[in-house]
C-alpha cells in the first residue's frame, strides 16, 4: 500500500473544521451581567456552578496529567513557567466552549514519496540481511536503531487526526493550505542497509545504493511544485544520523532538517535558527524503579566504542585515565544485543554515565543516560543538545571541558565529592524531563518535535516573504541573520 | 508620580491568578456522561443549554470581532491561513469553561527606571524648547514625533491588565515571574531633546546630554540583577530612531531590540532573529476614503528632504529625473506642520508614492504611504521591513532596485503602465494591512510588537541554556546560528 493508499483510507476521519459560532467562549463575567436579568436564569445557574464545580472535581481527579505519567510535565525546579504553552498546542475537539480566539494549529502536508524512499528502503534493509522480497512492503516492519526517529515521525502523521488529539501539528490533505511539509524519506536507515557502503550486489539484485537515493530523492522534490515555491524553506527533512544525507546536503540545506547534531553540517547548512535538534532514540531500557543511589554503587560507568576519529579521540585517552579506577566500570563494546544488556545492567546500577564525544559531537547514550537516570558527565565541547528551550540540561547533567576533563585524577575526585542528596536531585530532574527523549510514548518526543517545528513558522515565514521582495545587490559579504554565542564558557557545569 | 507609584496604583487590578480547578475545560462529551447518571443534572442540563446557545447567539453580535474594524485581520488574497494565532493570544479572564489547556501568557516586566529615563526627558525636550519646569513630570505629554513608539509600549503596560484583555503579553510586578524586562528608556526622544547634539546649556540649567544618559541607563541596567543574570538577552529595548543608543550599542546589544532597520547596527548587534523591526509612527493622518483612484490624479508623489547621506543620495538624482515629468510631484520640504499638511493632501491624492532610502533604509514615509493607500514605491535596496511574517510587502508596495530606478524614464512609464485595477488591488491590501501601522488603534502596532517579542522567546530561551553550559572551547569563528539570504535579488517586484 502506498503512502497515499494509507492517507485516503484516513480521509473520512479528518475533523470536521470549527464553525465560527464553536469559537466563542463563555466569558463568565458577560455571562453574570446577563443572568442578573433573568429569575429564570439565575435558577439555572446555581445549577450550572454545582455542575461545573462537581465537573472540575472531579475533572482533578480523572485527568489524563493525573493518570499518565508520560504526559508532559515541566521541571519543578525550574522558576521558568512552561512558556512553551506560549506556542498553541491546540485540542481540536468541537467544543464550543474552548476559548474564544480562533485557534488554527500548524499544518503539516505529508508527501505521498514514491515507495523507494520509504518502505522501499526498509525492504533493502531487509534484504540484504538476507530476507526475502516482500509482497506488500508497507507491512514490514522498522528495524529498530538509534535513528529510527523518522519512523515515529512519518507513523504520527499516518494516524488518524482523532488519534492525534494534541498534537502541536495538524496534518492536512490539501497542500495548499500547508504550513509545512514532511519529507519522509528514511534517511538514516538508508544510510545502514548496506553493511558496508560499498556493499556488493549482485546478479538478480543490484546493491542498494544510499546515494543514488538521497540523488533521486532531490531530483523528485526539485519537480515539486511546493518545493520550488519557497526554495524548500518549508519542507521539513529528518537527517537524524549526523551522516545522513550527507550527499546532498547543499541541495536541501534551506529546508527545516532534523539533525541529531552539526558535526557533519557547514555553517550555511545547518543552524539552531532554522533547524531542530532532535534526540537519539534510546536503545537501553527505561529505569522504571524510584530515585535513589542505593542500588548504584559503580561511580561512573562507559560502555561502547573505545576508538573513533575526531573528537571522539578522547575516548582512548579517557580509558587510559579511567580503567584501573576500582569504582569506575569502562568497557569497550559495540552494537549487540548482549552489550545492550550489559549496558543496561550498567547504567542501572551507576551514578555518573560518561559520555564522551564519538565521531560526531553527539552520541545515543545521551539519552540512555537520562532514561536510566545515571547523572550523564558530558565531555563533548560542541555538542548539541534537544529541546534547549525548556530543558536546562545543567540540571541533569555535568559538563565538563575536554582538555580539564583529561587531567590525571580529575574526574574521579570531582564526582566522588558529589553527595547522595545532590544526585538524588539530578535524578529527580531527568525522571521530571524523560519523556522528551521517549519516541513511543504518547506526549513525548513526536510532539515535541513538532512542538519546535511549529516554533519556527514565523522566522520561516518572514525568510519567504522577504526573499521574494529583496532586489539584487552588490554585497561583500552575505546577507546573514545570526546570534551568537556569548564565548564565554565554563570549565565544568558543576 | 514615578513608574513604581503608577505600577502601585494598578497593583489592586492585577488579575487573580487561575486555580488548577480552573484551567479545566468543561468537555462536552463527558459532561454529558455524568449527566446521564442523575435526572436533577437532566433538567440543569436543558438550561445550561439554553443559555450557552443564548451567549452564543448574542456572543456573535456582541463580539469585539463584529464592532472594531480595527482588530488583526489578514490580507484577503492571501493563500496563507493566520497562522500568526500559533502564538497564543490569551484572554486572561477567568473563564472555568476556557480550553482545557493552562495557556500562559508571554509575561512582561516593566522596569520602573529613575525619571531621567523616561518623564525627565519629555521635561528636558519641553525646556529645551522654552518650556518651564514641570511640578509632576508624570503629568507632561509625550511630543508626537515619528518614533514615539516607545511611547505607546511604555504606555500600554502601565494600563491596568483588565484594559489589556487580548494582549499577546501580560505586565507581571514580580520579576521572577517574567519573561521579558522592558526597559522603557526613552532612546528616540532623548536624541531630539537638543535641536543639535552639543546644544549650549546656561549656568542654571545644563545642556542636556544624549550620551550621557545612554550611558547613564547602561550603568543602571549593569546593576540590575536581572540583567546580569542572562547578560540582557531576556531585556527589550526600543531604538526606533536609527541612531538611538548609538554610544552603548555593544553594550545592550544581546537585548531584544525594536529598530526601524539594521542601518547604524553592526552584524554582531542587531539581527532579524532575535530583534524585532517596528514601523515607525505615522504622521500623516490615516485616507479614510474608499479604495479608489478617481481623486488621485497625480501618478507619484514625495515630498521630504532632498538632499541625505549614504544611500539616501539616491534621492537628490532621482529629483533630477523626475522634477519636469508632468503628473510628478516631488518637492523638497522638511518636518513642519505646514508641510505635513501638504504631504497628507499630496499622498492621500496620488496613485503612487515615491520611497527612497534616507540616512538609513527605512524612512516614516512607507508608513505614511501605507495609511494614506497611496501604493509605496520602494527604493532602497538594504531596507527591513516590519512583520514580514503576516505580511507579504509585495502584495502592497512595488520594489524597484536603485540603479534600475535611476535609468531615465524607467520609473514613470512603469508607473503609467499599471492598471487601475492593479492599483485598486494594491489599494485593498493596504487596507487590509493598515492597522499593523497604527500604534493609537486597540489591536494595532503596539500588540504586534508584543506579538514578534512573544514569538522570539522559545529561541532566547535556548540561548539563555546553551550559552550557560557551554564549556570554553578554542573556536577561530564565532560561535554563531545563521540564516541566510537566498541571495537572488529582484530588479523590481512588479
Amino acid at each position: 500500500m502506498s503512502t497515499t493508499e494509507l492517507l485516503r483510507s484516513n480521509k473520512s476521519k479528518k475533523p470536521k473544521a470549527l464553525s465560527s459560532d464553536d469559537r466563542h467562549t463563555l466569558n463568565p463575567t458577560r455571562f453574570l451581567s446577563m443572568a442578573r436579568k433573568s429569575s429564570l436564569i439565575k435558577q439555572a445557574l446555581a445549577t450550572v456552578l454545582f455542575v461545573v464545580l462537581l465537573y472540575a472535581t472531579l475533572n482533578t481527579f480523572l485527568s489524563p496529567a493525573a493518570v499518565s505519567p508520560a504526559l508532559p510535565s515541566f521541571s519543578s525546579s525550574s522558576s521558568s513557567p512552561p512558556y512553551d504553552a506560549v506556542i498553541n498546542v491546540v485540542s481540536r475537539d468541537n467544543d464550543p466552549n474552548s476559548n474564544s480566539n480562533p485557534k488554527p494549529v500548524v499544518k503539516v502536508y505529508l508527501y505521498d514519496l514514491p515507495t523507494r524512499f520509504t518502505y522501499g528502503i526498509i525492504e533493502q534493509h531487509s534484504l540484504a540481511r538476507g530476507g526475502h522480497p516482500a509482497g506488500d512492503v508497507s507491512s514490514l516492519k522498522y528495524p529498530g536503531h538509534q535513528h529510527m526517529g523518522e519512523w515515529y515521525l512519518f507513523k504520527d502523521l499516518l494516524k488518524p487526526e482523532s488519534d492525534r488529539v494534541g498534537s502541536p501539528v495538524a496534518r492536512v490533505l490539501d497542500p495548499d493550505e500547508a504550513d509545512f511539509f514532511y519529507v519522509p524519506f528514511f534517511s538514516s536507515l538508508s544510510l545502514i542497509v548496506n553493511t558496508n557502503r560499498q556493499a556488493a550486489g549482485s546478479e538478480e539484485r543490484p546493491a542498494y545504493s544510499d546515494e543514488e537515493n538521497q540523488v533521486a530523492l532531490v531530483e523528485w522534490l526539485e519537480a515539486q511544485e511546493y518545493w520550488k515555491r519557497n526554495n524548500g524553506r518549508d519542507h521539513v527533512i529528518m537527517a537524524s544520523d549526523p551522516n545522513a544525507l550527507y550527499k546532498v546536503l547543499d541541495s536541501v540545506k534551506n529546508a527545516v532538517l532534523l539533525v541529531c547534531d552539526f558535526g557533519r553540517l557547514k555553517a550555511d547548512q545547518g543552524s539552531l535558527v532554522k533547524d531542530v535538534i532532535v534526540p537519539y532514540s534510546h536503545r537501553i531500557n527505561t529505569y522504571n524503579g524510584d530515585i535513589s543511589v542505593e542500588n548504584r554503587n559503580t561511580l561512573l560507568f562507559f560502555m561502547g566504542n573505545r576508538f573513533r576519529k575526531e573528537g571522539g579521540k578522547i575516548r582512548d585517552l579517557l580509558f587510559q585515565l579511567l580503567e584501573n579506577e576500582e569504582d569506575v566500570i569502562v568497557k569497550h563494546g559495540t552494537q549487540s544485543r548482549e552489550s545492550r544488556r550489559a549496558a543496561t545492567h550498567g547504567m542501572h546500577t551507576s551514578k555518573f554515565c560518561l559520555n564522551p564525544a564519538g565521531d560526531t559531537p553527539s552520541a545515543c547514550r545521551l539519552f540512555d543516560s537520562i532514561v536510566s537516570l545515571c547523572v550523564p558527565v558530558v565531555i563533548s565541547d560542541s555538542i548539541e543538545l534537544p529541546f534547549e528551550d525548556v530543558i536546562d540540561y545543567r540540571k541533569i547533567a555535568i559538563f565538563v571541558e575536554s582538555n580539564t576533563a583529561l587531567k590525571p585524577g580529575f574526574l574521579v575526585s570531582m564526582l566522588r565529592e558529589i553527595t547522595s542528596e545532590r544526585i538524588l536531585e539530578y535524578q529527580k530532574e531527568m525522571n521530571e524531563v524523560k519523556h522528551y527523549f521517549q519516541y513511543g510514548v504518547p506526549n513525548g518526543t513526536v510532539n515535541e518535535i513538532w512542538r519546535h517545528i511549529a516554533q519556527k513558522l514565523p522566522f520561516i515565514k518572514l525568510s519567504i516573504n522577504r526573499d521574494k521582495r529583496l532586489v539584487k545587490r552588490d554585497m561583500n559579504v552575505p546577507d546573514c541573520s545570526c546570534v551568537c554565542s556569548n564565548q564565554t564558557g565554563i570549565i565544568t557545569s558543576l
